[in-house]
């Protein structure tokens, strides 16, 4: 599994072309094979900060992705609206626990 | 390095508690030892779902965070206010890598 974190800025004239273009983009990309999550997200303690959380099922699932039309279209229409260069870390996962509130951290198969 | 996700919904009402919790939370989380990350957002799509974004150093950092005092005030004033379950997942990295916007995926040490 995959887990990418993208962390942005934007300023305030662009934050809803952003939350436009990254919504559109969550929900076109949660369609794909092998998309398991693909949120965005908005900081509550500095305004203007945001993050998607991505979930891809393996490398395969992530190649294809960066070849669909709308990641294109979507890092076009992106990139005029950042305000500092975004800040994406891909983070390949080699095991994955749940908190569970009673036993603690279970691993998951 | 462990890389958490904890997904969370909240009713309106309690909304305005939890941002108070959280953000005081990240604040403390961050001053830890082997913290190198710890921020909340807002979902922007669903209004009311939230993610914690987690960066630990290690396995001890982790286990260190976990039996914290404020870790602990953190849980009960949480519980409360959760409209259902958290889903908190726990991703022990196996690699990272940096997207460049030139070169691509370009991984770190």
């Amino acid at each position: 599994m995959i887990v990418v974190t993208g962390r942005m800025r934007i300023e305030p004239e662009h934050r809803e072309r952003y939350a436009e273009v990254t919504t559109e983009m969550c929900r076109r990309s949660r369609e794909e094979q092998g998309c398991e999550g693909y949120r965005v997200y908005g900081e509550l303690e500095q305004e203007g900060r945001y993050v998607i959380v991505e979930e891809w099922a393996d490398e395969e699932a992530l190649q294809r992705h960066f070849g669909e039309p709308h990641t294109r279209e979507f890092l076009t229409a992106l990139f005029p609206l950042l305000a500092e260069p975004a800040d994406a870390l891909f983070h390949t996962v080699a095991s994955t626990r749940r908190l569970d509130p009673q036993r603690g951290l279970i691993a998951l198969d």
